[in-house]
């Protein structure tokens, strides 16, 4: 069993970076706050005997030797990065939980056969570099190195720049390495297994994603003396594309999802017809076929609305993320292990992407979650019980340590 | 007549300072160049001969003397501040055919019964400092000083702080002495003048306004796994009634505009559920019965859509500016320089907010209106021909010697 008190403990402690007065946690991507956190954890990692790898996309890999080093390791981990409103354990949880492994086979003197790491990957979030996952998107081939470190912020700053600044642009290369499977721990950052009453879901699939970038160009102009029939309003058509935005959603019930989560006015003066409007869509479902009808239907709206009005389009799918069914073997030993314990425990597809996503294309992975509280996420108010993150937890270490004995 | 080159190299000259690549001035109220923008200005007018004097709102008063200086000036003028994608003329031509006024009667040796003064309004825009013509306003005693001082950006600077900053927080109380007359000279901002092809507006009204701000709170929330039917999007919320403003503004056509200019998003990022949203609503209309049955229309809608959504509401109706009857007389004067001259021209009523509205309630006010290129303004595009702003300040020379005479 795992230290449940430790664990919790060190969650607190990485809550602290970037802590906010509601409780929950503001350390974006590669920001100072990102780099106060890694190496916080880097620290707790050599304290607990790990040799530290890190490669050319920030990611890091806390390593503990098996019997037999030469062979490729078990692999934990998630994020340290939080939304802007986030929480103290979206990402952070599974990064912990993993370095909770490695001390509670410390304590009991236990080796493995192949080497178990703990890992962190860079900017899983995608709230400050978009899109989501593109460390580890990078780390299994699925983007470039370049596109990886070219990705900007809002204000034009890139990963590849803030990475170094914050001096963690790491000599590795990204990938290319085998690992004998990959497990991340997460909340479930929705509400099924606290309606349903149970402690494990036993993550399956995630579901597919597309992310969009959309800018609406009318003309400025003034709102006193410009006639309602001369406007090109731009945030007129960025309010009708929401409100489509929503309607696809509902249409395609109960498992789509569907939300303009940023969007931006300019000028952004009261007395100013808005001549710009930037705003983003992201589609969820776990179906590909019904996320690509979701996006046939985006299409065709944004261009009647943007027609109708009179107003210029640049539409962008900026990222698509295609469902992803997790490993069969390594899903087993999950359910066997909350079996094992006792824990009552359900199958589950993700909502949410994870670093598991990328990483099952060139590894055996499969994911653990535990409740939280009212099934809320990327929320300061998000929260979970210490049970339930050691019965994770406990679940993560059987499994990795069966993996690496296997 | 007026010196047309030296009129518009004056405006050339203004239009530097917070001049933009696209040939516009972001010259935002009591900004660092709002400072310089009103420096030139004082040195100008003291080069002309005048005595300046500035009010504790930072509006400023150049005076000509008259043969009687114990009379009440004739007071001629506008506003330097600029939208944040503003132009070269709209405020400023106001300001500078005051100033070209005075050269005039400079150069003709020419002396008025009454004084003259060309006059700055502070903060015309409410752009930076919502609402609009507020320095103006407490001139006319429609608002109280203390109000005037205490109007916030959105970083939460005051006005009266940044006066100080600027060095324009002047001795002189505010308001209190009478006027012979107002003139204020401007661009249309809107169409009317260029479709028919006239050279001068006589306005004889302006418009009512309605400025609200509407916050929707809601529930921040993870964008993947929260269900549709658990959430509380503000900004689908904020959509929907940004949809109906346009509707209420469509119903009470011909003369209705209704604006949302500015909105802000919270957290603003991609992967969340919009948690708050904040907004401003701008309606006009030139009939205040109108203008009455919008405003019902609206706070019908944000009550049924807030409801709807399960979204929390805070509803303000932050400044109301009924419809404005210019002084007959002074209009008289107006129309008559422009029959003189041989300008073509019609009666007009304008459709933005200016600093002669709230100087209408202590004085006898009109205003001379000139075409605006393609009816823009509150666009960098916003453009008009140096013989249609002499035309204007020709009018108003005739007009303003013939009050100060009478
Ligand atoms: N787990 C998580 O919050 N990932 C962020 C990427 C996404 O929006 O799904
Ligand atoms: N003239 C002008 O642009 N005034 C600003 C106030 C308004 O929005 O009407």
């Amino acid at each position: 069993m795992i230290n449940q008190q430790r664990l919790w403990q060190s969650l607190m402690d990485m809550g602290e970076i970037g802590g906010t007065e509601k409780g929950g946690v503001c350390r974006l991507a590669l920001t100072d706050l990102d780099k106060q956190g890694r190496d916080l954890f880097v620290q707790w990692c050599k304290d607990a005997g790990c040799t530290i790898r890190v490669d050319k996309m920030g990611n890091i890999f806390a390593r503990r030797a098996g019997l037999d080093d030469s062979l490729p390791p078990v692999v934990m981990g998630s994020h340290l990065d939080t939304q802007p409103t986030g929480g103290k354990f979206d990402g952070i949880y599974g990064v912990l939980a993993g370095l909770e492994v490695i001390r509670t086979l410390n304590d009991q003197g236990m080796d493995t056969q192949a080497p178990i790491e703990a890992s962190v990957w860079t900017n899983e979030e995608g709230s400050r570099f978009p899109p989501a996952m593109v460390a580890s998107g990078v780390f299994a081939g699925v983007f470039e190195l370049d596109y990886g470190l070219s990705r900007a912020d809002l204000d034009g700053k890139t990963m590849g720049e803030e990475l170094a600044r914050i001096g963690y642009n790491g000599p590795d290369d990204v990938g290319g390495r085998p690992f004998k499977a990959f497990f991340e721990a997460h909340i479930e950052q929705g509400p099924i297994l606290e309606d349903e009453k149970k402690q494990i879901g036993v993550v399956t699939d995630a579901q597919g994603q597309r992310w969009y970038e959309i800018t609406l160009t009318g003309q400025e102009s003034h709102a006193g003396p410009t006639p309602m029939s001369r406007r090109r309003d731009a945030l007129v058509g960025a309010a009708r594309l929401i409100d489509q935005v929503n309607k696809i959603g509902l249409a395609h019930q109960p498992n789509a999802c569907a939300t303009v989560g940023l969007l931006q006015v300019f000028p952004n003066s009261r007395n100013v017809i808005p001549g710009q409007v930037f705003f983003t869509v992201d589609f969820r479902h776990p179906d590909a076929e019904a996320l690509a009808k979701m996006d046939q239907a985006l299409r065709e709206t944004a261009d009647s609305v943007s027609t109708e009005l009179g107003l210029e389009m640049a539409f962008e799918q900026i990222w698509y993320s295609p469902p992803v069914p997790f490993d069969a073997d390594c899903v087993a030993l999950v359910r066997q292990a909350a079996t094992d314990f006792g824990y009552s425990h359900r199958d589950i597809v993700s909502g949410a992407g994870h670093d598991a996503c990328y990483i099952s294309r060139v590894a055996p992975t499969a994911m653990v979650f535990v409740p939280c509280e009212n099934g809320i996420s990327h929320n300061e108010a998000e929260n979970a019980t210490p049970e339930d993150l050691a019965a994770g937890c406990n679940v993560l270490f059987q499994a990795v340590v069966a993996r690496a004995n296997s």
